[in-house]
């Protein structure tokens, strides 16, 4: 089976480890990162999360010293944050709905459908609703990856941070959103960055995936 | 700015409400889909989740009996469940560490980051490890679905079912693992899918994206 032109750009990606901070990624590909981010799917459509595209080099130097020093926050050209909403709300689910009506018109049914969410997600407790708008954060992280892989724009998906620190110099507080991954964009610094020599380790397929027919 | 090919795709495709029973996905995409879930990162490389690919019609007829009655499950020709590990375990992480080293050599190193991975994973509470290791799922899931639209496979991401109960039917707890998302896959059947003719609805860039230059 020959690989399909994606699945070789994504064995071409890695968390790479040493970007060049004289090469920066051009703005058309961050563009289409972004957007590749925008296009997700999410659970109901709600888009729980919002992203932020950091190129100022003061404020990426601040975020780098709350994430164990990783310096491809600031030798990368780019940092996105993705932050997800801290709970579902009232408010927030009707501009769903709202947005919407507004694209597709009135659909009885479709209104029926979000009272229903929010009688399910309202109630519940915030970390709950907080996890799973991470989770959609993550879909579209998965998506970020690829269209960069495509474009061959290096980036490194990052947890190790301190997600209250970010927030605070981010002022997510404020918004109702919390920091949940990080993902800085450059191009490796290929004699610099000790992972690119190794190889790629990933499960075996027959460890990894069951089969029931 | 020209959208990239892969961006195309990722507006091409969308949670397909009906598919066609009578096409089923070729092996070879199948194939492709599963390795893209099988290359996707994890946080510190763990691959906390597994796949199942469940073609057989009886399994898949009652994990949608679980799964408000969702049509897809059956009509698809292929259902993935991602299945993340219900916890960290020392026995886990050592697999992680020794499989490592087995295919890139012995490194002190290695042994030490995975050792305080060990030292903060371990004690935390089953829930916080469950969802870290679900989000890793969802980087995954996002891979399946860029090269599903890559491929022209349609797919239908599906968080509405009862884990419980699917993972009941997969047998996952004495697998140490809990489904935490399903997608079936199979080809939109055109003029029976009321969700096709509508536009996709996406929050503005202006309302979802910051940019701090």
């Amino acid at each position: 089976m020959a690989a399909s032109a994606l699945i070789e750009k994504l064995n071409w990606r890695y968390a790479t480890k040493k970007m060049d901070p004289a090469l920066a990624v051009p703005q058309d590909k961050v563009e289409q990162i972004v957007e590749a981010v925008r296009m997700a799917p999410t659970s109901s459509g709600t888009q729980p999360f919002e992203l932020f595209v950091i190129t100022n080099p003061e404020l990426r130097a601040e975020i780098r010293k709350v994430a164990w020093d990783q310096a491809q926050i600031t030798d990368g050209s780019h940092l996105l944050v993705f932050a997800a909403w801290d709970n579902y709300s009232d408010a927030r689910i009707d501009a769903v709905t709202a947005q919407m009506t507004e694209e597709r018109g009135e659909i009885p049914m479709l209104n029926k459908y979000y009272e229903n969410l929010k009688s399910t997600y309202l109630p519940r407790d915030e970390t709950v609703n907080h996890d799973h708008a991470a989770r959609q954060a993550y879909i579209a992280l998965g998506f970020a990856l690829a269209v960069a892989a495509e474009l061959e724009v290096d980036s490194t998906p990052m947890e190790g941070f301190d997600p209250a620190k970010v927030d605070e110099i981010l002022g997510l507080q404020d918004r109702g959103l919390r920091s949940v991954v990080l993902l800085p964009l450059g191009h490796r610094q290929e004699e610099a960055d000790w992972l690119l020599p190794m190889k790629k380790v990933r499960k075996p397929r027959a460890d990894f995936v069951t089969e029931i027919a």
